[in-house]
């Protein structure tokens, strides 16, 4: 789902390329970038309105999966606390806790629901929570965000999930180290917002490979590309949501359709080589020009 | 509901009488339906293979009517802990606890969901929870019952509803007074099996001029005649379900129709006069005449 | 909720007070504001785009509490009709209307619908409508309100919510003394809008205490602080709508707050003594400052 | 469905015939069953407990139908009072009533309720409307069946399905001709007994190619045999009923499939000519051989 | 819901018609407009924002009614396939396409889930998608429309749904003659976008009383005014939607009311005559007076 | 979960032991039992009417557990076809087949629902079929079981679960190895019938540390003792279904608790070292002795 290195010899002038850079994450990447004279349009900075809708489909698939493996690293075998999601009849179920109410958060919910679980969605959005009260299944309770909620709810959690995303910044540390000794031992903590920095501060990127550490008797789960589990799945939904610009960009080609839609122009990166977009060019303290400029030049 | 006192003198013989009567519980009534010479056909005696079909009526009525009296009286000025049975988006729901999962409890705990709160209901038939956790709404688990699981449970709930009731058996006394200590100030119980005795410890019969009252801090909510307060209706749901017999004695006269039907002669206390019920005539040390025996001389 | 005369006094120049105010229903209290030089915000004029989103978590509550409320009545002993909200299984449900779709309304339609009830729900925008056909239970129905709906439907009703508010208006009065006569004898009504004069003409607030009066045979509850009832969940729904807008004021102290935020202006019912409401100013002629003026005198 | 007169010359001693057959209807089919000297095993008398499985099957279909066909004569084109059954957001409802709880009435009502109407089933076993209180979707309310109940719903019923079917007897007639008046004009009334003679007084058997009539203003559909427009479906559904007694046939020819399976004695007509069923044989004053002596011969 | 023609002559200066019009689909009706110098109002063009308000009741209205008319025609007597749609227990269920997650998409969707039926409603709207798969039925799947996805499920569909309308356009042509060999036999199409088209290439408009054709193997029902099957519902539908213009009208007179409110003035096609309504105008090379103008002169 | 090798000597005369013990798998541990001259009542042979209580918490553990399992290795890095078993918005979902409608089968549907697949059920009891078509989630689909409806199914599945058990009798081979090929590459089996020889023809029992392997492209999970995975709610989940036999062992003591239940008979494979389970003797040539015969000699 992103572009491998050996590819980028083959990038030339003239050529456009639609998908994920992550530019400003690589001085390599950039570099090579400017270098071919190719155009890169990226989609995690395609914006309409304050919305990355090139972003969404991914956030959708990990924020499903979050709970699948969350279910299985409570398994004993995996180093879990050996709780079933939805217990039995008789028996009580597991409490999920999950920290944030966005596209992540609800389908982690969603689904832990459907697993049977007790869950708890926080958010500070009191709009956001009384749609989900409105839509969500009845065992997914709304909690309004505060350190000291968070606090009382992690005592009695049995997996949390760190569903707190804010776009172009680093997650907020919503679990500190020190918050660890709450809960309780074998639980489980899957941190989606890992990519971000995450929202648990004892959280590092992992791989699939070696998925899950431990700290304080808490296992981490903090795969990076989450979405990559599920190919099948991941790439008709990126693709669904990718096809419009696609078509748009291969009917009007670069210029026409960047004059004509503002999203395409938030996703160029760069224009016949060079940087178009603020923030990477400063990351790497290279020369900005802006679109509507380099455009003229096509 | 019940045959009022002033009546009793107009009970005539030839007279058929078929209502709750409750003759064990009073030895003035038992000799004045003796005295009278009616046929004496009591609701609450009325068997179907082990059930009773007509106190089910009651049961359903009651356990709904449990969450509208236990949401009252957690109101602040009622004594009650101030907490909203649902909660409101952003705020956590109450807690019920619901002691049974027969007629009452699973009546009482359907309210309860409906209203948004966390539901638990206790039972110790395991196919009895399992068919729940498949007809319930989400937000009801259920847990077997043990004293631990009990007193775990107490500790957490905002309202406690007591639903347990053996038929012709005194109900076990689930809670007990050193158990009032674990539940939270403000908390309340309301208890369907006072009736019965109660299965709660520290309760004892109300009226619905004065329900309540507090012991250790915990609201009590005993009222013995609870579907009085519905009379509209309860009159319905227990003509339902007497129609049926009451047309059969109509149609056949006493001695056809309980030769005809094992159920009314179940619910024969008195016939003629002699009283045809053994639990009745040994509480009162009163002479006892089969039944078969009583139709025979009529 | 709302000051205590006794605490007036206590105002003091420089102290920013941030609470319920009311002030246009008491010339006295403006009056005080006024003497004590204190900067006073009004929950219930802080405006976000046009809604009100301190008033929400009080409607919230309140909708939720009329069915309690309403059931409560029904009772016969309390002077209903004696008709139990859900019914049971063979026996007809009550009725509920509940006039008005937003928060009220909706947090009402579906307590009434949770309980079992047969709910009708009256508004004027159909795009409300719609979207509310597509989130409550199936028992919940949606009809287009007008009058002769209205009356249509008061003649079934066992419990009729009135929950229309029009910020900053008197509620319509949608239902008038002579439909009273339309309504079963021992119906319920529990107007919510009570505080804004009522949606119910015969309204007329009423308290905790003495909740209730009797109008053509139709009992009116008409608390006009239902939340009160139930502090712990009240309390905690406002101190989640508040808490961002007072850690605003914490950080950055009255000017800067006010300055970086429209909403805090439009809370700004005094500064320093100052009256900055025109609605207030003009209730009690008193002196308007606009709060831009107010801010830069501090 | 049924066999085809010309079929019955090819059936021939020796041969076992499993299918619907309807003997007690036809003087002229059970001579030529008998002349045959085949044996022949009928759907409709096969028995396990006091359940017909083989007709199962029909009444699902039958019941599912029975609110297609409802919908579709309530159109204003074909006669109806031109109301949709489930109204749209802001417009009521239309009301379905449907007399009988069982298979028939359950899978009616779970339409009706699907298709968003308003809808109320009728029965006299307050046990199943019990458990169809549990499992139905909220739009259904369930009345205990009374004359005065069934009349208070006609007047306000858009739709009425007749689904009282009584095994064995002819179908009681819930509707009279003078009940028609208390529906409103241009009402439907679909009767799903109307094999058995019906439950509504004015019903009589109707076909496909001509499948409605009025009486005083109501529209009456009573096609005989409705699964026979489904025959994907009702051709599937038998076959799943009716494979495993098909298979034990094959596998132990009649003799000791009739000796092993009580069942398939209760579906034997005829056996090598001889009338093995009491009814069929007094229907036409033929002789009756018990089965066990007519496979003794074989 | 149409003017008849023998009504035009009727029309006289002075006079306001406030009602569907579709002046643009004929010269005869819009000359007779012209010369009556009558005012006419269209509901067809009345916007508000960019949705047309006064047709949505019709389209929830046909979204509903086309599942009714499907299942009809899936009867084999009708010519279909003979399948129901939601099957029995153990049989399998229809599938419905549904094209088009608008207004009439997602009523005809929640029809064909209440029905029992596999459902697939296809959008190239993702947010729309999304939120559908919150509030829908869970037999209710969101698929991505491209003509690769559109011509997979064609091959398993039973029935489809033709919703897509584009307002103002004609409707896109998603299933094209060559297609209908891949749907099975005696499958059928419902086209609701036939007035504007259709969506379905091989659909022309049908009647009421001839509301089918048969193309390939494939039933077409087409009929353009749905809705005038249900007249009780449609005009209760229509009229809680135009009722609040029409008050306004009626208030303030035509020329104060087009003064005040944008959307009646998209309304308006002809003001005293005066053809106002630019598409109208030059369908038929009339003059275009602006409405401002127009309404100067009164 | 079954008792350690070490432990044997341990046993001694006159101890009760009540636990798991599959005698019949080891002629090992059944010798030793005979000589310790224990009493050994086995959880998997105690029956009340015809079903086993004591495995039927393990059912619905594993049952749940299964849809973890199959979720997990349908990930592409675990040898899967990397769909997600739910889908997103606007991608399909995966499809998910149960064979057996029993309580394996039906936990596992009902979590496959709630994670949102398309799921089908099958079984061979069409009054089960019929059930659990009332009460499960909409996309859960029932379907009568036929080699034909497997083959068909098999075609189109993601994940399918093996759920077919027959007390007492090795599973029916439903799914055999030329099947396979019908299945897409990468999809999944869960076979949770392999304790009892699987009903998939290539599954062969696996553990926790080794857990699947691959025929034909298709992955295989059959680990034996899934519940071992969860301990905490499997060893909860137990001891609620054997704390009431446990309880009345303790109270009466053996003899008196065998001559007052007759399950816990059924549960004794030895008494006193006698083997009184026919299958457990028959299975070694070993002498059977009554349970009668047994407890008299105490």
């Amino acid at each position: 789902m992103e572009p491998l290195a050996e590819e980028w010899p083959r990038m030339r002038p003239g050529q456009i390329l639609f998908t994920y850079y992550h530019l400003a994450a690589s001085r390599e990447l950039t570099e090579a970038v400017a270098a071919t004279g190719a155009s890169c349009l990226a989609y995690e900075t395609l914006e309409v309105g304050r919305t990355l809708p090139l972003l969404t489909p991914m956030s959708e698939v990990a924020g499903r999966m979050s709970i699948q493996a969350g279910a299985k690293y409570l398994e004993r075998a995996h180093g879990g606390s050996g709780i079933l999601l939805g217990g039995v009849p008789g028996v009580k179920r597991a409490r999920v806790l999950v920290l944030g109410g966005g596209v992540v958060g609800t389908n982690a919910a969603r689904m832990a629901c459907g697993l049977g679980a007790d869950v708890t969605i926080m958010d500070l959005d009191l709009d956001r929570l009384r749609y989900l009260d409105e839509v969500m299944p009845r065992n997914c309770r709304t909690v309004y965000s505060t350190p000291l909620a968070i606090r009382e709810h992690l005592a009695h959690a049995d997996l949390v999930v760190g569903a707190v995303l804010i776009p172009g910044a680093a997650a907020p540390k919503l679990v500190r180290r020190e918050d660890l000794s709450i809960l309780k031992p074998g639980s489980v903590i899957v941190d989606v917002a890992v990519d971000q920095g995450g929202c648990v501060e004892t959280c590092r990127p992992t791989t699939h490979s070696d998925p899950v550490f431990e700290v304080d008797g808490v296992l981490h789960y903090c795969v990076a590309n989450m979405p990559g589990a599920v190919p099948r799945t991941s790439t008709m939904a990126l693709t669904n949501a990718t096809l419009s610009w696609t078509l748009q960009l291969a009917r009007l080609g670069l210029k026409d359709a960047l004059e004509q839609s503002q999203p395409l122009v938030t996703a160029a990166n760069a224009i016949a080589g060079k940087i178009t977009h603020k923030a990477v060019a400063e990351a790497f303290d290279m020369e900005y020009v802006a679109p509507a400029v380099a455009l003229a030049s096509l």
